[in-house]
């Protein structure tokens, strides 16, 4: 699939089929997130990936945002303590979100060119999420990205025009279309 | 360009030649940009696209990490004020971060994918950015992709293997590829 065909047709879904995920599937996913970028390259994420089933009920149980029952998750987390030793503050407490992030993109541009539909969660308990998947101090669990065979095709939500959000040169200066 | 082609394909640029950027390919990667998830839909994403001479030489001079002369930057900011306001304190300090990071890793793609080279940059002075591009309080710049035609093809830096950085089910548990 083409890369601004996937990155248009993404969509979050929250109903799934029961359907599991090929291994190799899954390793596809995997890879595209540790291809991200990262400041000075530090690679801070750790995935977790979960398919046990009693697992996973857990996490949602303690995860507001976490709807449907998808057959796996990934657990994205960063190791806090790794970055700061490279990064400073900065690394610990901003890059090592934002790298995360870039991974989690990468793995749902991935996923939905596989046929795979992803949500982001964030609305966790981290306190409990750590207890579950026994993640031990220093590494913190950053993002969940809920995977599976979609089971709805959600409409497109709104989305801001780039004249909308775009500026040029300065903030406020109105950046004009051109294109086509 | 191919989704997983493009994600391991992409290289931080950090040498390019003068040659602008033409309009409808600067708003591929804008589109790009606004089409990546976010937290509640909400979008907090603003570009300031800067492609004047003197702008761009102001903000290098205040960004240790920029590198080059590209002919294009997008400054990604954030509305924190708006994050505040719709996902309060957990909208405008984590999710500003990982929903600009996401628009971020969407250009970065969507550029490579047209033949652009970039490189993410967060060691900039923000007070310093704020005044160069006349910023308003509650408008957070939070990342600058540097854009430009390649001139240099880097080596592929190191990436941590899947099984070095992927757990299964529980911290620890050893994640084992099975794929080919």
């Amino acid at each position: 699939m083409e890369v601004l065909e996937a990155i248009r047709g993404r969509r979050s879904i929250r109903k799934y089929k029961p359907q599991p995920i090929p291994d190799e599937v899954v390793e596809k996913i995997l890879e595209a997130g540790r291809w991200a970028p990262s400041g000075g390259n530090i690679q801070p994420w750790i995935f977790i990936v979960v398919r046990d089933r009693a697992t996973l009920e857990m996490i949602r149980k303690v995860s507001p945002g976490y709807l449907g029952t998808a057959p796996l998750a990934i657990v994205v987390c960063s190791d806090k303590q790794r970055a700061f030793q490279v990064g400073g503050r900065l690394g610990r407490d901003y890059m090592t979100i934002a790298d995360c992030a870039m991974a989690v993109q990468n793995m749902l541009l991935a996923a939905y060119a596989l046929g795979l539909g992803t949500c982001v969660v964030k609305s966790f308990s981290p306190i409990a999420v750590r207890e579950i998947l026994e993640i031990p101090d220093g590494i913190e669990p950053e993002l969940i990205v809920v995977v599976g065979y979609p089971d709805e095709r959600p409409v497109v939500p709104h989305r801001f025009s780039i004249e909308e959000i775009t500026y040029l040169d300065k903030y406020g200066n109105k950046f004009v279309r051109k294109g086509p």
